[in-house]
């Protein structure tokens, strides 16, 4: 591959490029609330036909019987260009759903609205502006640099199950797995460059319960009394440590979300005590694991419990690909991106099983918030960052 | 006071004496579901007035703007016949109330219905049989035997706020203090006589918060969980010993009722964590004591108690009125009543201001339930056991 080729057509077709500020305008007008389909994905595919992108939509979900803690139906999509024979393949992954816009907004959350430096509108971090950047990125490299592709759902934001999921199932199925994937998430935290994540922690929640004899607070020797013992449960799963994290990775955390009797009646004994607790874990875990502990130390207590398992933890260890991605960022912004496994979870959690993943874009601060908004000159500078990674790719 | 008198005077007026059955059964034909006014008083006016006694009814609670917890309007009556002066004051205490029927009765709960030995109605035992068996049992006594007094409430089931503690404050303003209050709950157990209350615990349910910061699972930093506060908090309140009973109290005892987050999402550390606890305490406490207790070691758990005292504990010692009462149970019935202090609170909680006071009547295994049911023997030995204090109170 010429990597001169490469640079100097990038600087040829510049001028061509389609403008990231529209581009991100255009998603951001779709009022694709979670689960997404039909306009925004219209768009987005008019966006990349154009570009020699061949593109592979699919609804899934939703069918009649289907459990509705699934979601759907839900809208994907999958665009590839597919570069010469054995050339390697760079995936650009995200989502167009956004979450419900909320109340409070200065302007129409989905008619896009530039004031001073910043374009408002939902999902302009969170993801459509580093949607629109992936594509202005890509748009001036050539066919024969090497093998791009989007996987783009309309449900992370959501169940998930319908969504990345399906797109690995389809791209295994089609014999189109990536080499390298870079999610478009919002994870720069005060200044665009400054945080990518390498990783991501496992998320499971536990639902406890312990089960007793209602009876009169008058009369306890003819009841019994589950709240001491779901208390001495959570003060046993509250004292646990997990770990001291790793070189990656904070130490896993576990929190009692909440708990519930829900007893109105002030002379009675309760008959049952619930509870819920949600462990944040690094890699020295799996949500299976987790789930079996927690179940015994509940059964010591007299109580059940049920883990709900949202998703493993993944990291893709530094190395070639994260200096690959470092290495753009710290040239168009000057800083060096710390390499963070914090924070929620994200569809890397998915796409881990198919290569190196990792995750960089805009700005967090206002993601889910009202006026959720993003600075134009991030939206221009993370389209260079993307196309310096994708030059890199193909280096 | 001429014993035999009273006793030949009795004989001779037996056959006169009202039919404890068709009393029990105009009672219970008042649908007086708690709070209780009109025609349930009424009818009982129209058994005391023909035996000499001065009835006072009034109403009291639910003016406008009041605390609507503390229920009402409510009627009450106080009736009394004077004896000699100087003579032997001895009242008879209880509640023309009762609980909802509820669902599922064999027949309608205020149409009385006699089925074999069985008379079927709410109110059968709690408490409308034995206010019945009062009104037969005083009916024979000459009125020159003692002064007799019936102090009634139609609000014992609900907040007890303006029922039997506004006729302790009339009984006070009118100088017509008794000297010995017999209350007719249903104490016995599974025959009649088997046990009187000389004693009941206090009651106090105290209202438990811990506050936090509210925030996201995956930053446990930003945030400050309230529940593991909360749960060492109840761990400590479990564990504590109260005291170890008293010659004529069971051990207090310490329930956790209730606890209350109340968090829904379940990636969310929950900003305030809520829990109650009741109390039952023998005569070691008061429930002011206990209340502050309890807000201390709240605090140093950083949460705050607040305590609702419903009652303090009450006791009669064993003495004369104790044997009175128990004597004559063991005459009619040939058991040795236990003088217990257990079980619920009950208006004796407020009597206790005014003279020493001893809850004895019917079997109480179907109070509250469908299907409520008194013995017709039980009833009949009642009205006997009933008079027999009587005249034990004025020999």
């Amino acid at each position: 591959m010429d990597h001169f080729a490469i640079r100097s057509g990038a600087h040829r077709l510049s001028s061509l490029s389609p403008n990231v500020i529209d581009l991100a305008e255009r998603l951001i007008a779709c009022a694709s609330v979670t689960p997404a389909r039909g306009s925004v994905f219209d768009t987005l595919e008019g966006m990349l036909q154009p570009l020699g992108f061949a593109v592979h939509r699919f609804i899934a979900g939703g069918e009649a019987g289907a459990d509705e803690e699934e979601g759907g139906p839900v809208e994907n999509l999958f665009a590839i260009r597919q570069g010469p024979p054995g050339s390697r393949h760079l995936a650009f992954a995200g989502h167009v759903d956004v979450v419900p816009p909320g109340d409070g907004w200065t302007s129409d959350a989905f008619a896009p609205e530039r004031r001073g430096n910043l374009l408002y509108g939902r999902g302009a971090v969170d993801m459509k502006g580093a949607i629109a950047a992936m594509v202005a990125a890509v748009a001036d490299i050539p066919a024969n640099a090497g093998t791009l592709s989007f996987i783009i759902t309309g449900d992370e934001e959501g169940p998930a199950v319908h969504g990345t999921r399906a797109l690995i199932d389809l791209m295994r199925a089609r014999g189109e797995v990536p080499d390298l994937c870079l999610v478009g998430e919002p994870t720069s935290v005060t200044r665009l460059g400054d945080m990518m994540k390498i990783g991501r922690r496992g998320s499971v929640n536990i639902f406890l319960e312990v089960a007793g004899t209602q009876g009169h607070v008058a009369y306890p020797h003819l009841a019994d009394n589950p709240a001491p013992r779901l208390v001495a449960l959570l003060a046993e799963l509250d004292a646990l440590e997990l770990d001291q994290g790793t070189n990656w990775f904070q130490p896993s955390n576990l929190e009692i979300t909440d708990i519930a009797i829900g007893n109105p009646a002030h002379n009675v004994i309760p008959g049952a005590a619930r509870a819920r607790i949600s462990i944040r874990f690094n890699d020295l875990h799996t949500g299976a694991e987790l789930g079996r502990r927690v179940t015994e130390i509940a059964a010591r207590h007299g109580g059940t419990a049920r883990p709900i398992i949202s998703g493993e933890p993944f990291l893709t260890p530094p190395g070639d690909f994260s200096r690959m991605v470092a290495g753009a960022i710290t040239a168009e912004t000057g800083l060096v991106p710390e390499a963070s496994t914090s924070g929620g979870t994200s569809d890397a959690r998915f796409l881990k099983a198919l290569c190196p993943v990792i995750e960089f874009g805009l700005l967090n601060a206002t993601m889910h918030k009202r006026d959720e908004a993003v600075a134009i000159e991030d939206l221009e500078a993370l389209v260079r960052i993307y196309r310096r990674i994708v030059h890199a790719a193909f280096e």
